[in-house]
């Protein structure tokens, strides 16, 4: 595992692959948990190598977001990668990433101003400008993501189809821990207390999937129930939405294609969670 | 020389392509005229294989402005081409290049405001966005452009650099018909009258540089000349500036760096020129 920590030198590697060989691509901001780690496995038991990026990127914080207190620890990082067989792992600075008189920015319409877009104004902006950077240095066939980020997997997702690259993403399952929270490096700032009231997201996609398994279809009887239950718990309600997959739009009714988004505040932490509400497709 | 009309055929060539293999593109929007055909030359003279694109772009032209009436004859645009050696000419549709759905726009923030993005809002957007769904199609090593559009050289030769991909800008000189008009595919618009009013920006050219030749220093004291002289041609000023030619922004005083930028209605026609100001650099 070699860790490269300047853009030509991770270009270099991309040039001189040849034809056929397939290139799977992780991207990180670091702090990485066990969901982190299955993008990886994935990774490399698909492709011929895998590429891990560690950057957490300014771009995507908001001003008065968690950027400086975001967890980093590359020693330890690099320790729980070291068993999986990852061939490099891309380390660059935030100067190298923008340096002074970077202008280039992605915009991306509708898709990026819903949801946490809406209360993270300039995230997706942030969030698909690195991400083309990064491919456009390591040059990926397949990128392994998460669906945690449900609206970040279809924000690259659709700059990649538009901008006419071909980078394919691998969308992964969400990784919950043993009591269900989905595994997130922003889980390391809960208390206990905090900790057990998160895991009311989790047991709003329980109940959703059981409404929903009983033949409720509407999506205003569910919403409002789930929100009850999380204000029980204490979180103070981002978004509680069930919307198109594909699209983003909000429902009015239960299809094959909706999906449960969520996103709360348990003290000073955000949280998301996301499931497919009809099991059975 | 093969014309290709879909995405994927093009694609499918720029995956073929061998290491060390260099390709030159040349995008246009056709309506060719011998500048077009001096990038080509130049592109056939330097490259293994060059790409040329046709398209009218809709997203660069503002609801006002002349999308619709812009010239178009593809047959004359090969017949033009035939004998230059241009290996593959991509002409895709609208429907192709913004299919349905589609979000995903390119941003510069400083350089794109100014000057022609001032008088065209989201302009450069629509040419950052365009140029860089095709460097992601055909893949080149060196993307030839004129000066004529400076503005539009810098804004992608910083979109180039700042989202990491290698494909250089080749800048090619002005191309002038033998009366000094800076050859253009709007230079059709104009009649005869207004054709010789046109000369006007090529004077102000000539000047500009005999005001710096005698030492003459003065942002304010040579733009001031200039306007007075394209009034007088019977133009509609949208523009006179000296900027320096690397960040775009006006300058107080000429030095090295200087670039006279000219953005002028004649009639219903809007015309741009540009030249370096002190010649001896």
């Amino acid at each position: 595992m070699q860790v490269i920590k300047d853009i030509s030198g991770m270009q270099a590697i991309s040039d001189a692959r040849t034809n056929g060989i397939r290139i799977g691509f992780v991207p990180t901001m670091g702090a990485l948990h066990t969901g982190h780690l299955e993008l990886m496995k994935r990774s490399v038991a698909e492709c011929d190598y895998t590429v891990v990026s560690i950057f957490v990127n300014p771009a995507q914080f908001g001003k008065n977001e968690d950027l400086s207190r975001y967890p980093r620890d590359l020693d330890k990082d690099l320790e729980l990668m070291r068993p999986l067989g990852v061939d490099y792992v891309f380390f660059p600075t935030e100067e190298m990433m923008y340096p002074d008189g970077y202008k280039t920015w992605v915009e991306l319409s509708e898709i990026s101003d819903v949801l946490c877009g809406a209360s993270r104004p300039g995230h997706f902006r942030g969030v698909a400008t690195v991400v083309l950077k990064l491919v456009n240095i390591v040059r990926p066939d397949f990128m392994y993501m998460g669906e945690k980020d449900f609206q970040q997997v279809v924000v690259l997702e659709t700059m990649l189809r538009d901008l006419n690259l071909k980078t394919q993403i691998v969308r992964c399952p969400i990784v919950r821990d043993e009591n269900g929270l989905a595994l997130s490096s922003r889980n390391e700032y809960l208390s206990k207390d905090e900790y057990i009231r998160a895991l009311g997201l989790n047991r709003s996609i329980k109940i959703t999937r059981d409404m929903a398994k009983t033949g409720e279809r509407s999506v205003l009887a569910i919403c409002s129930l789930i929100s009850q239950h999380l204000l029980e718990c204490n979180a103070r309600i981002d978004y509680v939405k069930i919307v198109d997959s594909n699209s983003l739009t909000e429902q009015v009714e239960v299809n094959d294609q909706s999906r449960l988004l969520l996103a709360v505040w348990i003290g000073k932490t955000r949280l998301i969670d996301n499931a497919r509400v009809l099991l059975d497709n």
